[in-house]
């Protein structure tokens, strides 16, 4: 029986900074929507000249809630998830790492999901404690694999990894395997992926989108189990 | 060499309709962004209320541009259009086609891609008509295919169609394939499908949502090629 623990690592997901939650562009934002600028998501797409002033390197980087968002709506509704066989994971930049309950429907409309992340960061859980679909726990990449999933294999995905093909590389499914890919626009992992990984791998001569390599992995995976 | 033309049909991508352009969630919601009632997208998750009173058997399918959303980001960013061997199209329910540029590079956030559908539907092309990226025409769903795409072969995916394993549907990926998606949450087509099919097949036993059937045959097609 195989189980494929699929991990969006190093996510560009977090409340919006101390540092930032005055700038005018967050305090407009936060307003709109009732909030406090403490209690809402940085999003690259409304609070980019924020990211610019106090974060110059990373402002191509950070606020992007939206690879997630994609993540999320591929992977969920997927055969294999349909079938059981799946289990995804959005760990942070911060070291959080929300857990998701396969079968939970991802909202569609962008700002209810926005929404749903929000409060899972200021309550712990969606919709409650006892019987939560989504949760968040602070919890590091290395723990997460090591300690709570503890796979046969760990699989990380990088642009600059050994190039392989998809068949090459699930030729066994069996057990339980964790792949990881990242949850970023650009740059490098944050987290350390060399201890963790049983293989550092790329797929495509290019840098793909952290959705499109979910679903390629997925439907691989898919076709090896004869799902698909 | 082959060519894939994935067309998302019938799509619920439209201009508020006349009829429920007074109603307050479709007023406050223009004027909040600077609008006309009359030029902004039909969105369920904003004017549910105003379908519901006029629009009331289409309650759960109308205003779904997230589908037509989900649907690019996903097949432009493939390595199948990365490679040359794609073009994708939307139709919609009021028989325009938006024409797609494989080299766009759709908004992630989904209030631009709003915006620019909206641009779109309002002037016709973007950026320009010199070189537009995308742009629309008045056309049928059977216009579309046998007079702009000519294909060898069609292919239209139903829940109801044939049962069938994707490896078997494309056994044979030479020339020119045109494969029709649904761009509804649920219902059936609204347009002919019999007409211009050569074949109206499922390829699971379960519905699947408009994003993960359009990367379920990309996957498929782009391992006959050898590309993934």
């Amino acid at each position: 029986m195989l189980e494929t623990h699929l991990i969006l690592a190093d996510s560009e997901v977090e409340l919006v900074p101390q540092p930032i939650q005055g700038h005018p562009s967050v305090v407009s934002y936060a307003k709109r929507r009732g909030k406090k600028p403490s209690k809402v998501l940085l999003d690259a797409s409304f609070h980019h000249s924020a990211i610019r002033v106090k974060y110059p390197s990373e402002v191509n980087r950070r606020g992007r809630p939206d690879i997630a968002y994609f993540f999320l709506n591929v992977a969920l509704e997927s055969p294999l998830n349909r079938g059981g066989y799946l289990r995804v994971y959005v760990h942070t930049r911060n070291n959080e790492v929300i857990f998701i309950s396969p079968s939970t429907r991802i909202p569609k409309a962008y700002h209810r999901f926005i929404g749903l992340i929000e409060h899972l960061f200021n309550n712990g859980n969606v919709p409650d404690s006892k019987n939560p679909l989504l949760w968040i726990e602070n919890l590091r990449l290395d723990s997460l694999v090591q300690k709570k999933i503890c796979p046969d294999r760990t699989i990380v995905l990088h642009p600059r990894g050994k190039k392989i093909r998809l068949k090459e590389l699930f030729e066994d499914v069996s057990g339980k395997i964790a792949v990881i890919i990242g949850g970023f626009p650009e740059g490098d992992y944050i987290s350390n992926i060399e201890n963790i990984s049983d293989e550092i791998v790329s797929i495509y001569p290019e840098e793909l989108v952290s959705w499109v390599v979910a679903y390629e992995i997925i439907s691989e995976i898919e076709r090896r189990l004869g799902i698909m």
